[in-house]
């Protein structure tokens, strides 16, 4: 499942367990897609070290594009002065987070498009999700549509197909995208969802807490190393001796 | 006319002369904006300097975030391998031009709503044009709308005021937009239109053809210095002795 020659699609990959799964997905599928990552002013590298990892897992050629969204502010994934949240899993409602970033996924989606008009693609995969993400008014199928509609305008492939944006995991809850994942043998190790940086996942963000339920609830623990642990997981784990 | 503290508007700001113009017109309505301009991998930083003094000149704030569009590839503004045309005049017509940056328009957009959410503004003002520029896809209508509505969805101003695409040289023609720049007292000195850098423009590519066209039109001489000047506008020097 190499990908080998010219492109047909565009996976945004950002080195997390969401848009590593769509990867694996598009690949499942048959398609041969090009990896598009940013580097966007995050806090740390080490996402994108991991969309490295996957891309190069999967042989899938990988375009990183640098973008600085820290210019536009208000978002504590790429703004120093907002701090991250710790929450526990049970507060993580659908209000705004304070990680979201203005406009990201439609920066993130114009550029696609463009690497997907330039690269003769016709698909633009990303790994929203609406229902962890549900905060998120850039993650709503919905949203996609207008985007789909909208980027397609601003193309020049008024004579050709157009360009779809798919977003496959858009009504998975976490749990159901890792079996997902695991079925096609989507390698969790590498990725990387801990909103702060350091050699192990932190266990204590949104993030964290989101992936580590997700893991917990499709019976199956995480590969990756936490330097520390949510009680609800430590008694799935204890659980499961 | 100074723009003093809070900010209602982001004026996408490239140093040519259409968005010069449309800072002005902003100004001259009344709107505190802020300019936001772009590092996209251009050819040449002569329009990045003279975005900066455009925004000097009118005491506005001025944002600068780099993008690399240079890795989405495609077009002679960005790809050192695809050779700037040189035309005549009555050849620019509306095909495809090579300048064309795919979705950079979209880009732009969705960065100046980004920084439109997060400074509280709610229209962001761009200075396309469909008439001179009918062969960029992205630059129509149409186009703005369907942008204004998926952007609109992609913010969390859902329980405020929409935020607005406002283009207001989109039917005017080069000499249309000149003439109200120069009524307005817009700078054209500080402007930079030519697709090479250089300490003078060069008077052959497109955009210094079509500049000097709207000027000879608009019965008014060009105040920039040009390295070579194109027979017609030549001649209009010389008939105006």
């Amino acid at each position: 499942m190499k990908s080998t020659g010219r492109n047909d699609s565009v996976v945004l990959l950002s080195g997390g367990l969401d848009s590593s799964t769509v990867l694996g997905i598009a690949l499942s599928q048959g398609h041969s897609p090009l990896a598009l990552s940013f580097s966007y002013g995050q806090r740390h590298s080490r996402e994108l070290e991991s969309a490295a990892s996957i891309a190069k897992h999967y042989g899938v050629k990988q375009v990183t594009v640098s973008v600085d969204l820290g210019k536009v502010g208000g978002s504590s994934l790429t703004d120093g002065d907002v701090p991250v949240e710790h929450r526990k899993i049970e507060d993580i409602t659908d209000r705004i987070p304070s990680s979201y970033v203005p406009a990201r996924n439609s920066v993130f989606l114009s550029i696609a498009f463009g690497l997907a008009e330039s690269s003769g693609s016709s698909t633009v995969f990303i790994g929203a999700n609406s229902l962890d993400y549900s905060g998120y008014p850039d993650c709503r199928q919905e949203y996609f549509n207008a985007m789909e509609e909208s980027l397609n305008l601003g193309t020049h492939r008024n004579g050709g197909a157009k360009i779809r944006i798919m977003a496959p995991l858009i009504k998975l809850t976490k749990d159901e995208i890792i079996r997902k994942g695991l079925s096609i043998g989507v390698p969790y190790k590498l990725t990387w969802s801990c909103y702060e940086g350091g050699s192990k996942a932190c266990g204590k963000c949104d993030s964290c807490l989101l992936r580590l339920r997700g893991f917990m609830l499709a019976d199956s623990r995480d590969p990756l190393e936490y330097s520390s642990l949510p009680d609800f997981y430590r008694s799935y784990l204890t659980r499961g001796k």
